[in-house]
């Protein structure tokens, strides 16, 4: 067994218990319910990882790994009402078991659960470990609007559109790798560091996904083909090519995006090939890959000590598409 | 200007202020909303007023006040959406004006900036002013839950009814009690004391405020005559008279609640009157209300330091109906 998955088997063994009181079951069954889809736990094994880099694990690093879960999961059930989704990881989601006004109040008492492990962590770094997830926490906010934003805009600039996927999902990543690094009593500049190592690897993933999406094989991602061109998604992809496509392929682009054709994924994924927007794209994801590696590099501890970072960014990120 | 106008004064002179950025105004300019929608600012000078009877108050009873009246706001946002209600203080709500995601979402990011006032509070009592914040905001939660569980149910009990109340109003008002006592520096007993104080009063307050939307005056309350009874809302008085009520009584309630009719609010106020819920409740904030002075007795502080607090509660009720 490597680190990541002793760290990741850690973290569940700690995590898998009861977190609600037994009354109000009609608010806690709801919040309960979240934490029976169960994710990858990728940010709180980015915080045991950035920690162990530093120091010893201890209680402080579960205590802020389950704050940062229960914070993501808390983002879920908010997002789901929004998109009205029916639907995550192959389980009904909260609102369409619960109702949105249950959801909606599950979704809070999660946030507040995750405050209180995060509540937890003892002195000094409690401080400095609320701050930064405070900021994290209104950043999500704001991706989550700026997504929202860009739904009812026709096109959207790349430059925007980076700006809201790192707020929407790279920061927690980036933030959890700081806050290992916090409690690990790391200088500032390492935690930096490690935050720009989250921050680009996050974005990397987030090309990546989009990619995906778009080109890559349904019997290995388990996704729809095609699923954000059906949804008229913004993409990385699709900022891109709206930026860089000329007068008739964006006449063509328009029309498909408003139509529900049989051959619109096939037709929308050969503007991207014409635009070269596949090959820009792994460019992009393997720029901003690198750049993650470049402050991984800066951190200054010994070398054969990143290695379970560096395992951790490879098993986010595909080097060939 | 007594010391309540002081306090109130001292306290929307700081809270008077831009609390969120420039940017992303699509969700700022929703969350800025709900704070123009301006309140009395119950919670924050009962923090001051704790904060006062024990030591002078300071930059931490603001940052608790903001913090507590920021949370308020936030419960204030998610249940007018879960309420449908339109308006709020003779305002449209906020998602009235900016629609359901985005209210949302701007509730989440109020209660993300409550709990950067909160992180502002300083050593030794940071700690203990969170835990009991994290436990207040669940309960919270369980209250608006447990009354969303209530509309679905024909009757309710007393018992049940309380539970709610003092989750959902008046538990915010005694940690805000136990707050300033916290800050204050007061023994674990006198916090107790003035937090129990806190929740009886909120009771007495609840069930004053049940009376006087049946049996007030419009022209004093500045509320439609009987809106409760109009909502077939869940009231001390009819949590009563549903407990008390002969068969006859029972069938005649059931029926009005049934119908829209012209004279519904009359005939289950004659109901109520049958019953007696109306002494009723008069006793019973009396019950509460002196239950409140009790354990403001109790505070060991000398009798005079205690004027400003017996005038916040009177100022709460009034003692006659």
């Amino acid at each position: 067994m490597n680190n990541l998955e002793l760290y990741l088997q850690q973290f569940e063994q700690a995590f898998n218990q009861k977190h609600f009181p037994e009354h109000t079951p009609t608010l806690y069954n709801a919040a309960s319910h979240i934490l029976t889809i169960k994710g990858k736990r990728l940010r709180p094994v980015a915080i045991y990882l950035a920690h162990s880099l530093f120091d010893t694990v201890n209680d402080d690093t579960y205590n802020a790994g389950a704050a940062v879960e229960l914070f993501h999961n808390f983002t879920l059930i908010h997002d789901d009402i929004m998109d009205k989704a029916p639907i995550r990881r192959g389980k009904p989601t909260v609102h369409n078991l619960y109702g949105e006004n249950t959801a909606l109040l599950a979704g809070d008492v999660v946030f507040v659960k995750a405050y209180e492990y995060l509540s937890k962590i003892s002195q000094p770094y409690l401080g400095r470990c609320i701050e930064l997830f405070n900021k994290t926490a209104a950043e999500v906010c704001e991706g989550q609007q700026l997504d929202m934003d860009f739904e009812t805009k026709e096109t959207v600039s790349y430059n925007d559109y980076v700006t809201m996927i790192s707020l929407k999902t790279s920061v927690l990543v980036a933030a959890s790798l700081q806050l290992g690094a916090i409690l690990g009593g790391a200088s500032l500049g390492n935690q930096q560091h490690l935050y720009e190592f989250g921050k680009n690897l996050g974005i990397a993933f987030q090309v990546q996904d989009d990619y995906l999406d778009a080109f890559g094989d349904p019997a290995i991602t388990g996704k729809q083909a095609g699923g954000d061109i059906l949804a008229n998604k913004k993409t990385f992809l699709m900022v891109h090519t709206q930026e860089v496509a000329n007068a008739s392929q964006t006449a063509a682009l328009n029309s498909l995006m408003q139509s529900n054709a049989d051959n619109k994924v096939e037709a929308v994924l050969q503007i991207f090939k014409e635009t070269k927007a596949d090959a820009w794209a792994a460019d992009l994801k393997e720029k901003y890959y690198q750049e993650a590696m470049r402050h991984l590099e800066e951190v200054a501890v010994l070398n054969e000590r990143k290695a379970d970072l560096l395992s951790f960014a490879q098993s986010l990120i595909h080097r060939a598409f």
